[in-house]
C-alpha cells in the first residue's frame, strides 16, 4: 500500500491522490487503506517517511503573530534540524536530488504540508501564496545545502539564534513584503 | 594527476593544497603539473569539472558597483544556471549531495573561487567576509534546489527578471547589511 501511495502521490500530487486511487493501483479496498492509515494525510506522512508532522509544529510557528513568523519558521525548522531527525531529514533530502520521483513526492509534501499551511495565515492575495511559499521554501532548502550537506564555515557552525536574526528577516520579507514572481505556475 | 588532485584539495582545501603536494602524490614531477594545468586555480577547475570560471563573469558582477551587487549575482547566477551548463552544474550538485569528498570539493570551489572574491570587493570587516558568502551561497543552493531540482512552481518557470526582484534584495542584505554570524568560524 505504501508503496503504491509513493506512485499515485508522486504521479498526481497530493490534491490529486485519493484514498480510492491508492487502493486501487495496490488492488486492495479503499476500507482496508483507511484502516491501516486513517487520513489521505496521514497515508502521506507514512509514504514519504517523514520524521515529523509539520501540522504538529504549526501552532507554535503562528504562536508570535505575523510579526515574527520569519524568525519563527527558521527557529523551528533549525530545531528539528539539529535534532535526532536530522538524520532522516538528510536522507530524504539526499533521495529527492537523486531521484525524479523522490523529488516530486518531496515537493509534494513542502508545498501541501508546510508552505500551504503557512501562507494560508498570510493576509496576502492568494494569487501570492504559492510564490511566497516556493521562495521560502528555496532559502531553507538552501539552509540545509549550505550547513548540513556542505558543511559551509561559519554557517555550518552558528548558533540558533544568529541564524534567526540572519535569516528571519528573509523569511519575513518573502511572507510579507513587496514580492511576486510570475512563473506558469502551479499545474502547468 | 586529476585525481590526485581531487584527494588533495578535498583533503586540505584549496589553500592549503599546493601543486607540489598534488604532483607528490600523483607520483609525478611538480614541472608536469604545471605544464599541464599551468596555475593552481587552472587545475582546481579542471578537477571539479567546473562548466564555468567564475573568475571570468566577475567584471560583470560588480559592473553595477555595490548598490546593484545582489542583484547581478543573482542575475548572472541564473543566466548560467538557465543555460546550456545547467545539465554539467546539476551533476556537481547531485555529486555533493551524495558523496562527503565531493561535498568538499564543491565547498572548496564555492568558498575559495566565487564568495570570497565577490565579499573581497565589500567595504565591511574582514571578519564578516565567510559569513556573508556563506548565507549568500545558502540562497543560492536553494535556488537551485527549489528552482531546478524539485521544480516547486511558480519559482520553477518564474523570469530572470522575476526572481532577481524577489531574490537580489536577500543577497544585497547579506552582502552590505546587518548580517552576523557566530560559528566557530573556517577551520574549526
Amino acid at each position: 500500500m505504501l508503496a503504491a501511495a509513493r506512485a499515485t502521490f508522486a504521479e498526481r500530487g497530493f490534491d490529486g491522490a485519493t484514498i480510492r486511487s491508492i487502493a486501487a493501483v495496490a488492488g486492495v479496498d479503499p476500507a482496508l487503506v483507511h484502516h491501516y492509515f486513517g487520513t489521505k494525510d496521514a497515508l502521506f506522512l507514512a509514504a514519504v517517511e517523514a520524521p515529523v508532522d509539520p501540522e504538529e509544529l504549526l501552532p507554535e510557528v503562528l504562536a508570535g503573530g505575523t510579526a515574527e513568523l520569519g524568525a519563527n519558521v527558521v527557529r523551528l525548522f533549525l530545531r528539528v534540524w539539529d535534532g535526532p531527525t536530522q538524520a532522516a531529514g538528510l536522507a530524504i533530502f539526499r533521495s529527492a536530488v537523486r531521484n525524479e520521483w523522490s523529488a516530486r513526492l518531496l515537493r509534494e509534501f513542502l508545498v501541501s504540508r508546510v508552505m500551504r499551511r503557512v501562507v494560508a495565515t498570510l493576509d496576502v492575495p492568494p494569487a501570492e501564496r504559492e510564490a511566497r511559499g516556493a521562495l521560502v521554501a528555496s532559502q531553507l532548502a538552501g539552509l540545509v545545502m549550505a550547513r548540513y550537506v556542505l558543511r559551509i564555515e561559519p554557517l555550518a557552525t552558528a548558533s540558533v539564534d544568529a541564524l534567526v536574526a540572519a535569516v528571519g528577516p528573509t523569511l519575513q520579507r518573502y511572507l510579507t513584503g513587496e514580492v511576486a514572481l510570475d512563473g506558469a505556475g502551479p499545474g502547468s
